[in-house]
């Protein structure tokens, strides 16, 4: 295993920071390593906005359902699905009407995340621990709101980093599924009931009752719950917005 | 610059493969440094489908606005937004009913491209050269026939994979935008029409006219297209096709 597949392996999400303040120039590269990220037809359908407000962190904090952790990290990205500079240039250039669609938001989603994991795999790299926030898909029209966002850029996930505490770096990293059921060859493979809840055994080392218990606890937690709620109605908020 | 960042930086896309396979070694190196990336809550929302048959190679790259060298990779890899294993377990053991919504589908196509770009990275620090294609978000309803695809799977990117061409390896990659044009500080920065113009003269060392005639010749190309409306129209089935 050579060093950056290892550094691909030992990334994990960490949620609590030393005091150690994250350089300029340490920045400087994660964000220069996020716009090296591939994109479609260089386009670079995305932007960044760097937090550096302790106010905004503080509201950002609260918004993404009451995380402390969000207002404490050194550094705070948010990473924006971003068509701007194309409708903008081809408004100036063009005479046809510049209409954007679905397939640009996909489009755009893409190179954002593309080009956050640049930065996360770029900070782990660095020593530097991160956490992907997704509840930044949350109060879209609020969020809009604070950080002045034009009609085509949508804050699709707010990456936060620090240097790991020391529990940080000895907690255990979450097991994945396992390669076979994640992965078929040339076609989908459908799983019987029995085939997913064998996935489920082997990824949570849980099963019978224990396994039911735990799926029932974590649908309860992530969805029938109430966050996922505002989740959805901000995401569908999102997409009506980007293509009325 | 460390050896990581060194790689994410070294990475641009690779359109022609000398005759070398990927060896199996290589391969599961790449997938499993894919399954290895961070997914919300550890949900693993996405999956995978390794094209080995080179009858469906052939008829991807038809698919895919004919682009002859995605029939030549040694790996082809389609990355799905992928919350089927979720539903089916949740609605083993739970009894409510399980609706899949707006926000699931961004959260999938999050995971889904995270998983893909480090992929694509593992591959790029195994000397590995890749190419996303996003085409493959057009034709949503045949290519969910032929990939034989349950309702929570969409096909979001593509990636094909090979050993770089000389050509390839000394191919100049594409100048991005400029880090002050990409990123700003607590809020987003609306360019004004002049602004705008002179992020795109640095980024194609253009202007006046000249930059004038290449946006026009881009817009052309790239986004009053035919592809794009089938992209659209593909992009706008698969949505419905998610909530409904």
């Amino acid at each position: 295993m050579n060093e950056t597949i290892k550094q691909l392996w030992e990334r994990k999400s960490v949620r609590e920071y030393t005091n150690q303040p994250i350089t300029n120039e340490e920045k400087e590269m994660i964000l220069q390593a996020a716009l090296q990220a591939p994109t479609a037809g260089n386009m670079a359908l995305y932007s960044i906005i760097d937090i550096q407000d302790q106010k905004l962190k503080d509201e950002l904090a609260i918004r993404c359902d009451h995380q402390p952790f969000i207002a404490k990290a050194p550094l705070v990205l948010i990473f924006l699905a971003d068509y701007q500079k194309w409708f903008d240039i081809f408004q100036h250039y063009t005479s046809d009407e510049v209409k954007i669609e679905e397939s640009d938001l996909l489009l755009a989603c893409e190179d954002c995340m593309i080009a956050a994991q640049n930065a996360v795999v770029a900070a782990q790299s660095l020593g530097i621990g991160s956490c992907y926030i997704g509840d930044i898909l949350e109060n879209f029209e609020a969020n809009q709101e604070l950080l002045h966002l034009p009609q085509y850029a949508i804050p699709l996930c707010m990456v936060v980093f620090g240097k790991p505490t020391p529990s940080q770096i000895n907690r255990k990293k979450p097991t994945r599924f396992a390669l076979e059921d994640m992965v078929s060859v040339d076609y989908y493979r459908e799983k019987t009931t029995e085939e997913t809840i064998q996935m489920f055994e082997k990824q949570t080392g849980k099963s019978g009752e224990d396994l039911e218990k735990y799926i029932i606890a974590f649908a309860k937690r992530k969805f029938y719950a109430l966050f996922r709620e505002e989740m959805n109605r901000s995401s569908r908020a999102i997409i009506q917005h980007w293509i009325k």
